[in-house]
């Protein structure tokens, strides 16, 4: 990529010509990381100068500052001609950002039929495949030929989305599907209706975009097609979409396991108040559960007053039960968002982590047995400590695995369920198991 | 989908032309699970039922168990056929999981120059852009015009993995990349060195994975070129395989920040004794590191024989740290491993955190401040208990932002830097501070 430094001193030079040859050979998405380094008023010089064939693609990749910025400056002109080459999910992805009076800007140079579609796009729930569609895609007939619907791509292609999958139609009802790859290498004249699939795998606008990346990557698709509720086409989702999709959802649920609210913007973009505010409330809720741990704490005073030492594997105690029970909780979780396990293994997925945890919990009881034998030489100490470690960590394993499986049964997002909410649940079992045999084995 | 008591019973009565003309509408990927729920015998004879056109595709899609079975039942002739059919990615993925003899046997089926190509691929290292990349691409020269190339790709392009995105070679040497798109909107006489784009975005066979995951998600292409230590073009990575690693990343990243090691297998494809093996070494590392809490715990005996109720504050305490310094560690590693925090982010990273951290530990300590007077109406105990949770927000912010950055910085995964060990690190300290302030304030 070029160095920013020659591209200024170009700039500064006035040496239009070169910047302008400079833009014609650059990627789009490089071009929007070059004007992302540039003041206001370089930024709409430059932006001028990109050719007219890249300029709408560059405005979609700048951040939605930028693209204020820009939108401000621009003629009513300049704006059509922009809009008149952006794709729909693209136009509508950067009306979200955009203030309101850049939106009534935008949404009045729009034409009217196009406004329609894009004031529907904007209405579709938040994370449905109706809010990540683009409605450009190639239409066919089923009565004509490879060789007619190859000029068709050829008239109309350049301004759909993806023209590798295209769509056969009969009165907006979709009746086939015929990959470009086909197209290219049959006869032209074979028939469209010979030629497509009609074994149709379809989502509707309200289908959630988490079930779109699904099928995606079960297929390996390139496009697919979005109906709506009366069945008729109405739209696209493309792979490009989906892999921001699933970058996305992998993040919410990965933010959500750590106990914080998600957003959409990234760690910089948040201000420290507004990091502060996603994180407290969760915060506050496991501070006050873990006071129960502290008052059960308190119930069994008279036992580490007669014995101080025990309290000093407390930590040890909780700090096993809460990596044990973000073990299960977590590979279940991630299971479920893959689809990996459904709600109906309920029972194997326990039946599992029992016998996971028999093990684990034998060893881990047998290591720090041996060990507090050789440093205390006090069997029954070793032995209120491997009857907790086994117990505690059958305890924790079941509970991480049982908790996000009832939370997927009850529509929640099971992700909520994961380590600091388990971790304190866990606690308040392994204190109280721990005190139990503690008070029994040494009748205290 | 097909009901599978239909088709089963369709199978038992012998109707296989129903069972061929069902197969012959359906996608591939769904008869490869139709397939999943036969037996053996059932399998085979299905399997020689599927259109030739799909049954490589089928093929690819099922379980390695089942691919291993027809392997062995097909003839010399069958196994052939077969692997003409296959991508030469799919047929690596294969090879990878089946048992030594098949390899063999499949090895030798293969065509001398195809099985040097297979080797190679073999050869590449797990996570590497040749590991993924397939070798069968579209190959145009700069002198042919749009019809010549579109002749040629109906020629050669259906045993193309993708034939959307081609590339221009002179001696091997990648000097531009073609859209089918181009090619499909172009004048038939317009030659490919005019149409053809020259700045190329590119990776290397030895080019990790993730990266390509970046260059997709930024570009969003259908195919990537990957080319050799000499610069020469060797294969392309397509989407597809891209949405697999992207999910496969995001999986072993939220695996490992769970304390398990991480596996290609799904949950219910790994057996009890396995997941035990991947999660007990990190127990054990965290067992014995939080017996250094305990044993910190015992230096302060005096103090809570003195005052027992501050036993009961420690769960509270430990919990809040662990929580905060996992919020940042997982924001930090997501932020990492999306390129959206890089290692000379270093000092923003903790200015943000300080900044965040007061504003949370001030209301924690504030709230909880509140709670302790009204409950026992103890001013010190309050103040105790404020100081040490500031102190505690604020160290564990910074040790759970710091340490995946350091991890990153020295080539280790930053994920394992999560949660678990961030809060086994957190509770000693929280624990050293809180008995400190407490032995300070109440002169014990």
């Amino acid at each position: 990529m070029l160095n920013k430094d020659i591209f200024s001193r170009l700039l500064q030079q006035r040496q239009f010509k070169s910047v302008r040859s400079i833009l014609d050979v650059m990627n789009a998405v490089d071009i929007a990381s070059l004007l992302s380094e540039l003041d206001g008023k370089e930024l709409a010089l430059v932006f001028r100068l990109i050719p007219k064939a890249k300029a709408a693609e560059v405005f979609a990749n700048l951040n939605s500052a930028m693209q204020s910025y820009l939108v401000e400056m621009f003629s009513e002109k300049e704006l059509r001609e922009l809009l008149d080459d952006l794709y729909m999910d693209d136009t509508v992805d950067i009306l979200e950002e955009l203030p309101a009076n850049l939106v009534t800007r935008i949404l009045a140079a729009i034409s009217p039929e196009n406004r329609n579609v894009i004031n529907k796009l904007l209405n579709y729930p938040e994370d449905s495949a109706g809010s990540i569609m683009t409605t450009e895609y190639v239409d066919l007939k089923p009565g004509w030929t490879a060789a007619q619907s190859m000029e068709h791509i050829k008239k109309t292609g350049i301004h759909k989305e993806t023209i590798y999958t295209c769509y056969v139609t009969n009165q907006r009802k979709l009746v086939g599907i015929v990959s470009a790859k086909d197209l290219m290498t049959a006869d032209d004249g074979a028939l469209i209706q010979d030629l497509m699939e009609t074994e149709i795998i379809s989502v509707t606008t309200h289908t959630d975009q988490e079930n779109v990346t699904h099928i995606f990557r079960k297929y390996d698709f390139i496009a697919l097609p979005v109906l709506d509720a009366d069945g008729l086409l109405v739209g696209i989702v493309t792979f490009d979409d989906v892999m921001d999709v699933l970058v996305a959802e992998a993040t919410e649920d990965i933010t959500k396991m750590a106990a914080v609210a998600p957003s959409e913007k990234t760690y910089f973009e948040t201000s420290a108040f507004a990091h502060a505010k996603r994180r407290i409330p969760w915060l506050l809720l496991l501070m006050f559960s873990s006071i129960i741990t502290g008052t059960i704490i308190t119930d069994y005073e008279n036992a580490f007053a007669a014995i101080p030492l025990l309290v000093s594997f407390i930590p040890m105690l909780m700090d096993t039960g809460g990596n044990c029970g973000s073990q299960s909780a977590t590979l279940v979780i991630r299971g479920l968002a893959l689809e990996e396990i459904r709600f109906r293994d309920f029972f194997r997925v326990i039946w599992k982590e029992f016998k996971i945890s028999l093990i684990v919990g034998i060893i881990l009881a047998a290591a720090n047995g041996v060990r507090i034998f050789l440093m205390y030489q006090d069997v029954a100490l070793a032995l209120v400590i491997a009857f907790s470690l086994v117990s505690t960590v059958i305890i924790s394993k079941l509970i991480g695995c049982i908790l996000p499986l009832l939370a997927k049964r009850v529509g929640l997002d099971p992700a909520i369920m994961a380590s600091p909410l388990i971790t304190t649940l866990v606690d308040t079992c392994s204190i109280i198991i721990y005190f139990n045999f503690a008070t029994k084995i040494f009748a205290l």
